[in-house]
């Protein structure tokens, strides 16, 4: 038996701004209803399947956080210790935080959308210092070496996310820590990417659902030991699907 | 003007069990409905008066965790860093956990009573390792050195919270943080029996209500400049009535 603990993706409900179709990014929109339930179920099934994490850890962002919270409450294990950092949060969404999704593909067509949302390496316009969606200001970031992101692109993300993974995460993991980590769409895809060695290219196909526990068993070197997997693999592949539609009208 | 940073004591609001009237101790109860409308307001008021907490230190039982996930929500402070510790549980309550107020105190008579809520030296029996109600298998209590609790007196509570104030809360504020401890009726009479130097014997006439943000501001060598305070002096004045009056039939 290979000697391998096990790392907890989830990624938070649905958020105010998913149901009202905007880009969030850094803004900090809590969890509806809807996504409160979600969180609630991924941590039933965490109990269900025995996955009882021994640490938190979750981004900046208020809708993590309250997923995090909601999931362990599930899982009756709201008493772990938790570690939090800027590295996990979304993708920073730039000038596009705050404008409509919908409204953005009509204004500068499929192409260019596409580009902005699932572009590799090219970041949509930074955002403006004065804009009411700037972070600019926001205290929980005063820890940030060096300047605040303004937008950011994938590789981005995973510049700033694989550090914490390297020296947050993976030692947790290597003290024989269940982990669970909280987070955003493009954070966990960023790791995702990371873990199965998805190249540039094939990782804009790659659509993580909401609330979703996704289970990896890790090695000690930090690769993975298998795929990983999806505790509700049926619902996981309708949330994937609801995911890519984003913008489309769905 | 003296440098000061500011502590904010918060005791959970009401708890399944406090509705039922029985001795909860270690035993981890969840909120009522009305325990996290208390949270909530007491987040309310910190917001209020722009005492916006930089970190959180809370117990291991979830009443606590969850009163302090709903005031941070209320302020818009859930990214502070959190710490935790067994250090700030309540009161272990040994074998009176789980039964009824009303009835311990019909069956034994108030001198016995009283003695068992007030006495500063003399615990309750220790509860036994096979009951219901015992914590000898929680796995949130792997990190005690020594012997777990099985019942204590407020000298015990106090013997275990200084360090966690000393070592822990202490160097939080003396980074110039303000700190949010959440935790429970008798952790937090330690800490005040401590702060404002009551006696053995006044500390049996003190009590702490729910839900209502009391303030202090600590010199640096953790002494208090001034009294107390709490941000909603009437209603923390009822409150307080309303924990002095528990178990004889309120």
């Amino acid at each position: 038996m290979s000697m391998t603990n096990t790392l907890i993706l989830l990624r938070h409900g649905q958020s105010e701004w998913n149901q009202k179709n905007l880009f969030t990014g850094w803004v900090d929109v809590r969890l509806t209803d809807q996504g409160r339930a979600e969180a609630k179920r991924g941590g039933e099934l965490l109990a269900e399947a025995g996955l009882l994490p021994d640490v938190l850890h979750t981004s900046l962002l208020s809708r993590a956080i309250q997923t995090a919270h909601l999931a362990l409450d599930s899982a009756d294990r709201l008493w772990v210790p938790v570690r939090r950092s800027w590295r996990l949060n979304e993708r920073h969404y730039g000038a596009l935080q705050g404008l409509d999704k919908a409204e953005t593909l009509e204004k500068y067509g499929e192409e260019q959308f596409m580009e902005w949302r699932r572009s590799f390496d090219t970041p949509p316009p930074a955002l403006d210092d004065a804009s009411e969606w700037s972070q600019a200001d926001d205290p929980r970031y005063a820890d940030i070496d060096g300047e605040r992101p303004r937008t950011e692109c994938l590789a981005d993300v995973i510049d700033r996310m694989l550090p914490y993974w390297e020296q947050s995460i993976l030692p947790d993991l290597n003290a024989g820590k269940t982990v669970l980590v909280t987070a955003h769409g493009n954070s966990l895809r960023a790791l995702v990417k990371h873990l199965d060695g998805i190249s540039d290219t094939d990782i804009a196909g790659v659509n993580i659902p909401t609330g979703m526990p996704l289970i990896y068993n890790i090695n000690a070197d930090g690769t993975p030991n298998g795929a990983g997997r999806y505790l509700d693999p049926e619902a996981a592949a309708a949330g994937a699907a609801a995911v890519a539609a984003q913008g489309k009208g769905a």
